[in-house]
């Protein structure tokens, strides 16, 4: 259970936020129970050790970065599940990747519905501290959504349970809720109830190419007026020809921007919905818009929206971002992005979630050039200041984790920051979980 | 703004509860302003004197009793609403009534789905401090999936903003969420950012009637493993009877439940829902299915099932209870509440959002026997320990206020007993708002 072998210690050092900070840990720990669990947070917690918790590791805030001389606690291990189709619930341990949990819900007919694009590769218990988001949830909800209860081992290394297999359940302080997205500073999480949901209907695909960024964000309002799209996903001109680079489907080259959206509406209805959408993109000044109602054809404009972050990535190394807005402000923000990246001269490509006003600006960038690098991160600071001032978010969906944090304040002033400390100490008092993370 | 006439200060001693241990509060302030509030709450903490806030007073848990000597804080006058078509947001104060909110949100074309029975007359502000629920949940889920963000007067008279009009946020801890269900106790909500759908599809309804509890719990299960119903609704033969001997609706007076269900799937997909829901119903041994695509037929069953408990309450005063259950344990907490009712020789009807495991026993009782009184006290208490035994919670829906606190350790156990003291203590460390609720 316990590594102390420098050469494994070093592969845990990082998340996929490859923080050069990253401190040289004592020990890494895999525990699989949530007993071991609690032993090792008691054991910290009289030690005043500083414990850093994680999934899988493919955070992209740094929440998982190790420190100098913490414990490093991976729930890689703990990776049972059990489905129960009559509450259309799943227990299960946090080192479980989501991928898993939707083969696991799947064989009983059922459906997690949160869909971070690394679904294949992310823990279930990493998006339950990150409040993990993802394709489905302008439809669908965000993992809070799913989440009815859990078990955790809380800093002195008591075990809690929270919440539990009841749809509806207002006894007391909603502390499952508070746990979720707490990026392991008040918490060690050792299982989760999930809510699930009959399998999603099949669904029907509309691709739209616009010569003008303007135009695809008035269409994206123009589809989130009418309708909840199952899907409504943005590319600018970059991700596109990047993409298109790669996979040869014959995108449009010249386009400003794509929307990919879906209907899962079931029945007939979902071929009304899609044409509601299609006609929106139209009026909206779409270039071009194809239907589909194959899954094929309709899985491989997902698939090319998902790849865009790896085909983005072969031009260079990327500093991800992952900032939010009103839906109102989209234009404003992309608009905003094209201007700094021109003022910092660095390639910036934004894809986003777009039906919920979050977007992932892409800022690609060569780290044997100094220079570069440094107008990089600029860029990438001056992109969460812009989503501040366009009421937004610095995260939404990753969170705040190390590399975000000088910027939470600006967001959500010295009040939400005195509150968020009060807690801190009140459950941590010692500070050993996370430390460095979030506050 | 503040009101210390005694006869107006009677009027607000109690809410729905009647809790005859109301005290006798020093004023009743009815502030417009977060500042009002705010200027108040900073007043109540530097001196330390107690603070009950109220929202409509529909409360049935004893939430807003008032206590000796405290202030009454009634956010009733706090009504302005603003509603953005394009965000499908509302920002609003807290004593606008749901049903106006609702109605603010219809102009619009849109939709604030939870829907408690109380609907017509409970404030906004008050279904957020619960984490209100009612008949649309079983589909939609409850108030706190609604809730955006929100203004909140903290105990010291600081105003915080907690979340925004983002339907992705990961920023720092989920406050907002913390906050929903916490009964007054951790602050004053002054402002609300919800989250509206398009306006809610045409509805099919099917009203099933069984000759057994069994044969009903059999179909609810039945039902929610195929579909997800927009209503699923349940009655005893107590309530059945009791709504035929006002409504004269042609009910069936000789079955053990009836169950109304509705579907709202778009288009054409509907009536397949209602025929999937009917042949549920059907094969778990229904008597008699009734379908109707007829949106006043299908209104006049809802009506009634909303009608139930001023029905039962035409037999005498009523004890409202709120237990859940996980939905498979339906039917023993039925059952065993059968034979509460015979022990303790008190009638009980039993209505129930079936769908949600949420049910209202209803126990009746004659203030004026103390001994039937002092029986209906402990089917009350015991129906509880009934809930907590099948894994189930002391309140689904209406939150523990004063009457229910004394299960709340029973259900939740010490360590999360612990655990809500410390961000009480956090929070409110002279603990002025809302003294002797929950805790």
């Amino acid at each position: 259970m316990v590594v102390t072998d420098p050469d494994i210690l070093a592969g845990y050092r990082h998340d996929r936020a490859l923080d050069p900070h990253a401190g040289m840990p004592a020990a890494l720990i895999r525990p699989l129970t949530t007993e071991q669990v609690a032993t090792v947070v008691a054991w910290a917690h009289e030690r005043r050790v500083p414990l850093v918790p994680r999934g899988a590791g493919t955070g992209l805030s740094g929440g998982a970065t190790a420190q100098d001389g913490a414990l490093l606690l991976s729930t890689e291990r703990m990776r049972a599940i059990t489905v129960d189709p009559v509450t259309r619930t799943a227990v299960t341990q946090p080192g479980l990747l989501n991928a898993e949990v939707k083969r696991a819900a799947a064989e009983h007919g059922l459906w997690y519905p949160p869909d971070p694009s690394s679904f294949e590769i992310c823990s279930i218990g990493g998006n339950a501290a990150t409040n993990a988001g993802g394709l489905c949830c302008v439809k669908y909800g965000v993992t809070t959504d799913y989440i009815l209860g859990m078990e955790v081992v809380l800093a002195d290394g008591t075990v809690a349970r929270l919440g539990g297999p009841r749809l509806k359940d207002s006894a007391g302080l909603s502390l499952t809720k508070l746990f979720v997205g707490s990026e392991g500073t008040l918490g060690i999480i050792t299982e989760l109830t999930l809510r699930l949901l009959p399998a999603q209907p099949q669904q029907s695909t509309v691709v739209a190419t616009f010569s003008t960024l303007t135009s695809a964000t008035a269409a994206i309002e123009a589809v989130t007026a009418r309708l909840r799209p199952s899907m409504l996903e943005f590319m600018d001109a970059v991700a596109i020809n990047a993409v298109e680079d790669e996979m040869r489907m014959g995108l449009d080259r010249g386009a400003a921007a794509m929307l990919v959206a879906r209907s899962d509406a079931p029945g007939e209805y979902r071929t009304q919905e899609a044409a509601i959408i299609a006609a929106a993109c139209e009026s909206a000044g779409a270039t071009e818009v194809f239907s589909t109602e194959d899954p094929d054809e309709g899985e491989a404009f997902c698939a090319a929206r998902r790849f865009a972050i790896p085909a983005v990535e072969r031009k260079g190394p990327l500093l991800l971002e992952d900032v939010g807005v009103p839906l109102p402000r989209l234009g404003d923000l992309v608009t905003g992005i094209a201007e700094i990246a021109e003022r910092r001269a660095v390639l910036i490509s934004v894809i986003a979630h777009a039906g919920d006003g979050n977007t992932h600006p892409l800022i690609v960038h060569n780290p044997a050039d100094p220079d570069e690098t440094a107008r990089a991160h600029q860029a990438f600071g001056e992109i969460m200041d812009l989503a501040i001032a366009l009421g937004g978010t610095i995260t939404g969906e990753h969170g705040v984790g190390r590399l975000k944090k000088a910027w939470l304040p600006d967001q959500v002033g010295p009040e939400v920051m005195e509150l968020t400390r009060r807690i801190k100490d009140a459950l941590d008092p010692h500070g050993i979980l996370n430390p460095g993370a979030v506050l």
